[in-house]
């Protein structure tokens, strides 16, 4: 019987606790697992010893967790230092472990955090510690490499095409005699494949987005007047969802010019109100923009079921592995088939992960540059299937809060 | 039997097509009523002789029509000129009207809509035409005077509570070496009830919006940033919410400001970013912002039960008071008891309605000015209670949109 550490790791998603519950539930059902413990602030938890004893969590417990969004646990950006040049950080982790003779690591986490799992792989290996450790993929910018999706991906993209769906339902409304332009600004720094997902909303050729900036395009402010011009024209307002990542013509991202914008303005952040405005001195139509940030991937009321089964086969998926004595591995969700859905979970070797960012492919992006294309729409669709069940307390979701966990039994000493 | 007139006004809200549809389906049922005509963009429709015959809308069409955010008619910010000094506009609707027979005259808006159903009340008078004029209230703002809420701000508060709730999630379990403050930016330029809901999410002291900035109080820049400090230093971070119309300490709003920003920058609207940055000058904080905008008065997947039953209350009530022979009034909401929560319609002089605007009184107002009294969350909470019933198609919302409605007959030509 040995124990087992689990940590989120970077920023959340509204699936990181259904990931959670599902390594907590399969570790309680593993026979050769006696504790489970979780970092409070991810790696940090591990540096520090300060971890959770999740052991004796409830079945009615763990079912609250799977649908909170963001982390109980605390997640955290924090990148160890590389074992081969400063290796103390990995000395204390390993140190920690033995203490709570922990023998099985999974990190939860973007493309820094399995490299920092393969690194730990392999420092323990060297230090003939028995570790096994284990990925899962998370990141709502889906920009993963090998799997065919990022659990937390599919909530947020359901997430916004919705609320462009909404708001595109509002500016028709109101294009007559106000707004004309609307500009939705979702995350995505490098990969456009949240501002992509956004076009599932456009059923028809009337509703929004009508364009898309993505990241993967460098910005051509012409090309862009003339489609709204257009757009205008065609159907009295224009919708647009823009990248936080979005590219001026010279290949510099927008949001980094803090002291002055394209147009010699301060900003203060927010590539929403730089089109928006672009847009309006060209045009002189009415505008609104949105900046969604955080609300996009912390979404609980409004994930998608297939990510939410995703997360819960993964969690599992990590504690067989575990149980396998497998190690340096990723598990992943892979495509079986496009249609009908048929998806499975696979293990991926992490240094065939780590570290290595998946943009958009050309096929995904519409011709003119401005939108996406079939394919990609058929690539979605089958992730933002389903809602999710979700009890309500006195009007709002009835989430497990941080005060549940900081009531709970910690490890916080040696 | 004669026929009657409906038309939307003003900024759209989740239940605008709840009270279109009740409405409808009221007069279907009366025996006095032949025709049933919507103006396209409102007043306008009535203005260009512009309007849908949706006699003929089934109940499964009325049913789907209920729960669509936005109006699947078109609204519009359009005022009608003085009858007194230009009667030009009130003769061409009143000789519309008489075209098509229309003896009753419902308008749902805010404000300056139940001015123009005044005016239209007493120029029909005037002019011996008969036509009863019956407003309904509509307004995310919640800022109509009498009436104990307005239809669609209760929906736009239970969706604004929940966003901030799961954004607190997001960055309590991030903020240890992330993000500390976060600044979500809300509708209501003169009144703060859209910024106060967002309170309902402070369950537990750590949970926010630990401060609310009002249109209500003058922005006190060291106050701020003293508050900001305490709440990080007790819970990690600091949620904060804060009203488009917040005022300067000399009482200018700051988005007026277009030119220069109370930091001599230049900036292209938006509170959020100036109030993020203001409180990052001071303290060193990480900080994030969301501006929801048009995505609060949208979000159909997200309404609040009581909010809807409020909307199809009223649609029938007006429909009843035509039938009555009554005019010049509103129908309202009137609470009969607070909890446990009681409602009912009830009528209100439109002379004590129009062109008046209801602040949040001071008893909702928290004494250190950055909150919201207990007072507050028991008048609001019963107005959030209750979850849409709302079918999904391709992971979508399965609503009503502007091509059926384009697809109907209209009155176009007189």
């Amino acid at each position: 019987m040995t124990n087992i550490f689990f940590a989120h790791s970077g920023g959340v998603t509204s699936v990181l606790n259904g990931i959670a519950a599902s390594v907590i539930t399969q570790a309680q059902q593993s026979p050769h697992i006696n504790r489970i413990f979780i970092g409070r602030n991810g790696i940090i938890g591990a540096l520090n010893n300060e971890m959770y004893d999740v052991t004796d969590f409830t079945p009615e417990m763990l079912e609250k967790l799977a649908r909170t969004p963001a982390s109980a646990f605390g997640s955290c950006r924090y990148k160890l230092k590389c074992p081969n040049t400063q290796a103390s950080e990995f000395e204390t982790i390993l140190k920690h472990f033995k203490h709570h003779n922990i023998t099985g690591f999974i990190y939860n986490g973007g493309n820094d955090s399995q490299d920092t799992t393969l690194k730990m792989h392999e420092y323990a290996q060297s230090q003939s510690q028995p570790l096994n450790c284990v990925g899962i993929p998370k990141t709502i910018d889906n920009d993963l490499p090998m799997v065919d999706c990022c659990p937390g991906y599919p909530s947020a993209a359901k997430y916004l095409a919705t609320s462009i769906y909404e708001a595109s339902l509002d500016i028709l409304s109101m294009c007559r005699s106000s707004t004309k332009v609307f500009v939705m600004e979702v995350m995505g720094r490098h990969a456009g494949w949240l501002a992509a997902a956004t076009a599932m909303a456009n059923t028809q050729p009337h509703l929004g987005p009508h364009i898309i900036l993505l990241p993967e395009v460098l910005h051509n402010e012409e090309r862009l007047i003339q489609a709204v011009k257009q757009c205008v024209a065609d159907f009295g307002c224009c919708v647009i969802a823009v990248s936080e990542g979005l590219l001026t013509a010279q290949g510099k991202r927008f949001t980094d010019q803090r002291t002055t914008d394209a147009f010699g303005h301060t900003q203060l952040g927010g590539i929403a109100p730089i089109i928006a405005h672009q847009i309006h001195q060209h045009t002189g139509f009415k505008y609104h923009w949105s900046v969604v940030d955080y609300l996009q991937r912390s979404a609980g009321h409004l994930t998608s079921s297939i990510d939410h089964q995703h997360a819960i086969a993964l969690g599992r998926e990590a504690i067989l592995a575990l149980n396998n004595k497998l190690s340096g591995i990723m598990v992943g969700i892979h495509r079986i088939n496009q249609s009908p859905y048929e998806w499975k979970t696979q293990y991926y070797d992490l240094k065939n992960i780590a570290n290595i960012e998946k943009k958009l492919p050309p096929e995904f992006i519409r011709e003119d540059q401005l939108g996406v294309t079939p394919a990609f729409k058929d690539y979605l669709r089958p992730l933002i299937q389903g809602e999710p069940i979700l009890a309500y307390r006195n009007g709002l979701p009835d989430y497990f809060t941080p005060l549940t966990i900081q009531q709970l039994r910690t490890t916080y000493a040696t």
